[in-house]
């Protein structure tokens, strides 16, 4: 942080489904100020983009037509306008960005297309940017970049490429158990037993197809023979990564794989990932995306 | 459905989660009227169980203590009263019924006690009365009952005998992932496509480990392919159900199989498994809870 009297060269921002963040920045990359809100993506019909946009960074403009630089579902078809698809195989962080329509003249947005793939189907908005963010500060990466979250992306990297990448459902599934299923109750806490967890990971692991039976026994384990929930919920997550690891299994197996994502998040995979005999990298996700972005802003830069 | 105005001579109650339904009977089988209400036991506190019947039934009371038998939930340890669980293997349709405590000298209520399995851990409350509804009509049935829903049982049955039985949360997972997760926009429809639900259906029994990347890729098939919303729900059912039966293997593969449930439900197993190759009788699941209240108030009378 510095000066915060000082306006921005340009602004930086990750706009998801349900927040939006902004970095006032400079043009030598460091952050002068930053600013959240809950106007995610999900909230806002198309004409309350720019709005939500003002009331966030208004006080960073300088009158000039700052520039401001965003990635994630903003770019969605139900989002601002929609900054359609780029397919793989793509390079990382030079896709042409779109321009959002503005009344304010004083606003000059852009938005970072998301990638997709077209066989298997697959897509991802935000996650390309925490790419190119990872490969600014290791351009020669090859290998694999797993980012856990509510939709778990393995992304295949090689020669400033995504090659490839495959999401999983599995952060949502576990949202869903814990908070809307019959398990609720079992796994109501937010403590955690790591052996249960490593068990749970093994079985689904080597045997992907029990999930289902797997799930209901954690509720019948309560029930039968008074399990914790600490356990309980470690199974949970353990038995979902596990199945994951299961299918995602040509991702990891003998790969060079790095971890980008949210902390607690990150460290559970790791464990998973390191009890197969992967050490991966491990990085925050909310890094990569504020270096990606910074990445996309200076490819601008070059190029004008 | 005869004389409304005749009193019952016994009252019959399926007294689950959501729903509290009850027929009044005659000593002969025959049902008089039936009612249904929303008391189901997850909206009742322990002391407004015997008001909420009493609502239900009073109508059919004739002063000389009526005697009532419900199963369901109305037994687990958050109902009206625990009726403990019978462990399998044990015997179909005869396990002691539990007392109801009631303030209402005229109401004599009796509570079916579910059935556990120690290992792995399972249990079922009122699955066990519709087994012995089942076997009411097929006594020397010997084979696999398969009860979809909610949480859908599969059940060995031999020499009237529940031998061994596991559940699995796949009408949980369907009715979450269309109702409250990412998926939701993409199947929202009551339209079907048989072969897209069969096709899935073969996507995840040989190869079940690819469930969680296979939702997501319902997702981006329709963003990048405008899949329909019929298409999506039936491979969104024919995953969840694939998967199921792949790790089910040993309760149907070469086995004699009975369906019991709803219709709707019991239409979609019985077309998945007759793509394996078994072709199974399908029963509707309330005439099994009718049948089964009646067998054990026959036998109850048969020991009196």
């Amino acid at each position: 942080m510095s000066d915060l009297s000082r306006g921005a060269d340009w602004i930086a921002v990750d706009w998801g489904t349900s927040k939006l963040r902004a970095w006032s920045m400079t043009d030598a990359g460091e952050t002068i100020d930053h600013v959240s809100s809950d106007s995610g993506m999900a909230t806002l019909e198309p004409d309350e983009f720019e709005p939500a946009l003002l009331k966030a960074v208004s006080q960073w403009l300088d009158g000039g037509g700052t520039p401001v630089i965003a990635c994630g579902m903003v770019g969605a078809r139900q989002g601002w306008i929609e900054a359609p698809y780029t397919a793989v195989p793509c390079p990382v962080g030079s896709a042409e960005i779109v321009t959002a329509p503005t009344a304010n003249p004083h606003l000059n947005a852009g938005i970072i297309p998301g990638v997709c793939q077209n066989d298997p189907p697959d897509v991802m908005r935000g996650e390309e940017t925490q790419i190119a963010g990872y490969l600014a500060g290791d351009p020669g990466f090859d290998g694999v970049l797993c980012l856990p979250g509510t939709h778990t992306k393995w992304v295949h990297v090689s020669a400033c490429e995504i090659v490839s990448f495959r999401t999983f459902m599995t952060g949502e599934l576990f949202g869903l158990l814990c908070g809307k299923s019959v398990l609720r109750h079992s796994v109501d806490t937010d403590e955690w037993d790591t052996d249960a967890f490593t068990g749970a990971l093994d079985v689904t692991r080597s045997r992907p197809e029990s999930l289902a039976a797997q799930l209901f026994r954690l509720r019948a384990e309560g029930l039968l023979r008074d399990q914790s929930k600490a356990t309980a919920r470690a199974r949970l997550a353990g038995l979902l990564v596990g199945a994951e690891l299961a299918a995602a299994r040509s991702y990891w197996l003998g790969q060079n794989v790095a971890l980008i994502g949210a902390p607690d998040l990150t460290s559970i995979y790791a464990g998973a990932l390191r009890a197969q005999g992967v050490n991966p990298m491990v990085t925050d996700g909310n890094e990569m995306t504020l270096a990606g972005l910074t990445r996309v802003r200076k490819s601008r830069m070059e190029r004008a």
